[in-house]
């Protein structure tokens, strides 16, 4: 057994050395060291290649022994049949860690688990550890480390504090809008076949991670239960654990099965341990994305009462029951807030506030949002916020205004953004991200957020004080 | 009680009046005028104020009386203690409907609905229809007709076959990118306060619009349950009746009530009504602004069971859930066509086909959904198809090709683009569109449009062969 520490080494190696292809095109070792380039990896990179001299203005090594410096991880993009010997190689060599990107093993045939089987062995020899075969591997956004072979330069992420891991492609950073949706992102890691480091080392790795604070994973089957859910309970009470786990049905948990060689058990088993863990389980490819960012910026909700502001009555209306939905309560405004906002219309004196008529008739539409949202924040009966607003160009104006009165309340706030003009929503939302909001595109998305914000405040709460849970 | 045709006049007038201040800003009947002319209103545009003279190179006229012109729809955007005289000047004048945009009447204050009684009171006797107060109005993608009075210019959206309506502007047209989705549109309506013109007649007026092939339906509260369960049932033998219906608890029920002065009812007395009448409730913002679209392209499927194609095995498992949840089945194909596809890999014979690995050893990858799609179209225990594609330049061209298969089969598909760049996938979206594809880019809603369109299929054909459904 590996220690934690070990795990380190996928994502804040030194120096790395790349095994693939050198020529010029996405999905190769070149991929690679162009996206590492291009996100501006802060260690060595030492391509390694027989029939190459140089790529990308870097010396390319015909194998692993040329290297006399220390190397803390190899990527490996090669062909399958040809993996085993270099993981050897490198074992060989000392290096601890290794990511397979190739595809071509348990997932793909027999003869493919054959080679998997190989690698297990081989890192359980010699104490190299492997992350897949059939992975995208890692990225780090503290030091821009990326290992996916496809080319991402567009989309280098916000720094932030998700951090994400998966068992698809989809779901990490090679085919998602992640610049575009300023997702703030710590680190992510594709599991792949998870022939040896899986959800648990994940786990616990994120765990000690000071630069996550909420971990989003997406799994179709779990190793190993028992030490899984132990080691979410020694994670829940420092950070919240969302999971994505899709292959509810036999027949969906049997193409999990197909694709990643991997067997997913019975759904409803999952369930009860999930919950009695305290892990929270998100249920769609969107709340997989969107939800994290609600702990990534936001303070955690004290209670489960939101207040609604918006600007069309109609979305209040829609929001309540998605926040019934998600365990939140619509609460009545203390009589003092009440009378404040009395002051500003009669008319926005319930929650949800509707807005909307007294922007009509306003000189600055939109300075009444710097009057209502502290005041609601403000009242003792609300606990948290979703505010509903067009995006545009003054938006952000607006929320720099806000923000000095919404992070003095710490109370979590979610904002909406509609429209008529995506790239105009899109921009504002990232301006918003920005100020440290927590923004969405999607109407419910932004009370469901809060929904699982407070669900986690009292399953931590609960575990701090047992038996007030 | 007015006959159907009557209603015609508030979406094919050939001369509108439009009442309000002419000062060039948005929310004002110079906005209402502007948006017509930006999109290309076909009919004559009278303006009225007294005092203005010319607004948009157009004469302005002083009172109803001044135009010799007969006018079929007033477009009213005044102060609301002054909407009751303009009216019944209307009606004398003979113009028999009208639109209030104007706010100020029940939705706001004990006043405003005495004054929207009076308008109910001019209405019966002077036989002029209303629609509003607190109204976006409408649009009319045959002639681009549209009322709203916030500036739209940059959101005229496609000429299609989806009528909209809704009890607010977040779904309706002002708020949203409708152009920026390319949603096919043929009619939308918003219905505001109700005061006269209601969701029965709107459902008669749909029911009979050649344009419109299914109509989809935001409400807070129904007028008169039997009627509007009446006119439904009229309607879905011939097109499917698609409700989004909020307020499904009291908190909810109540703010529905308070913005637009109605009472919401027994939330699970709708839910049976609409199912024993064929109506398919949606449950989202998203659902109703994306599920309709299946409909405006594609045919009817014949049964419920779904081909799955896609490049990332992880979508193929969540969507194989989704499908479930959806009321689709996803069958086994027949020996024929797994012989067909095991032809180009092994890999490829099973439901959901992953086409991933055999893209990435590809050298033209995407011409593998060029094989794939048309294989499993034709399958006989296949009724329709979603697709999973990396959104890009290169995906119009792959469903150029495509679409003649895809037609010739007649079977229900949809597609999902995902991607690192939002622009592309969006830009995707509307080419896909263009070519006939119902597009979506959010996953589970592509199969989910197709779960809707299924549960009509059954519906439409359980009333077609009662006995049998």
């Amino acid at each position: 057994m590996m220690s934690h520490s070990d795990l380190s080494r996928f994502f804040e190696p030194e120096a790395v050395a790349v095994f693939g292809s050198m020529q010029s095109r996405s999905g190769t070792a070149y991929g690679v060291i162009k996206n590492m380039l291009d996100f501006g990896f802060s260690g060595k990179i030492y391509p390694v290649n027989p029939s190459s001299t140089e790529v990308l203005d870097l010396n390319v090594y015909s194998n692993i022994d040329e290297i006399a410096a220390n190397i803390d991880l190899a990527i490996i993009i090669i062909s399958p049949t040809a993996v085993p010997e270099v993981v050897q190689q490198c074992a060989q060599k000392g290096i601890r860690a290794a990511i397979v990107i190739s595809e071509g093993f348990a997932e793909a045939s027999e003869e493919g688990g054959g080679l998997q089987s190989q690698l297990v062995d081989i890192s359980r020899r010699n104490g190299i550890r492997i992350l897949g075969p059939n992975t995208l591997g890692v990225l780090n956004t503290s030091n821009y480390l990326v290992t996916g072979p496809y080319l991402l330069g567009y989309n280098k992420p916000v720094r932030g504090s998700i951090g994400y891991c998966a068992q698809s492609g989809l779901l990490t950073f090679g085919t998602h809008p992640v610049r575009d949706r300023a997702y703030p992102i710590s680190k992510v890691c594709d599991f792949g076949n998870k022939s040896d480091v899986n959800e648990v080392d994940l786990l616990d790795y994120l765990a000690d991670d000071p630069d996550t604070k909420v971990i989003a994973m997406h799994l179709e089957d779990i190793k190993d239960g028992r030490r899984f859910m132990e080691a979410a309970a020694r994670v829940i009470p420092r950070k919240p654990v969302l999971i994505f786990k899709p292959g509810r049905n036999e027949v969906s948990a049997r193409a999990a099965a197909s694709h990643t060689g991997a067997l997913a058990g019975n759904d409803q088993v999952y369930e009860d341990a999930f919950k009695q863990t305290g892990i929270i389980r998100l249920s769609s490819w969107q709340e997989f994305w969107e939800v994290p960012r609600v702990f990534a910026s936001q303070p955690l909700p004290r209670g489960n009462r939101v207040a609604i502001v918006t600007a069309t009555g109609g979305a209040g209306v829609i929001l309540i029951d998605e926040a019934v939905r998600a365990g939140l309560v619509v609460p009545e405004f203390k009589a003092e807030t009440k009378s404040k906002l009395a002051e500003l219309s009669p008319r926005l004196v319930n929650n949800p506030v509707d807005v909307g008529p007294v922007m009509v008739v306003a000189d600055e539409p939109f300075s009444v949002y710097e009057e209502v949202v502290p005041a609601v924040l403000a009242d003792e009966n609300v606990d948290c916020a979703v505010i509903v607003i067009h995006g545009g160009p003054h938006v952000a104006s607006v929320f720099r205004r806000l923000t000095h009165h919404i992070s003095r309340i710490s109370k979590p706030v979610t904002v909406f953004c509609y429209g008529i003009n995506l790239a105009e929503m899109e921009e504002t939302s990232r301006q918003l991200e920005g100020l440290g909001l927590a923004t969405y595109l999607d109407l419910e998305t932004a009370v469901r957020a809060l929904g699982v914000a407070a669900a986690y405040s009292r399953i931590n709460s609960g575990l701090r004080n047992p038996g007030y849970a």
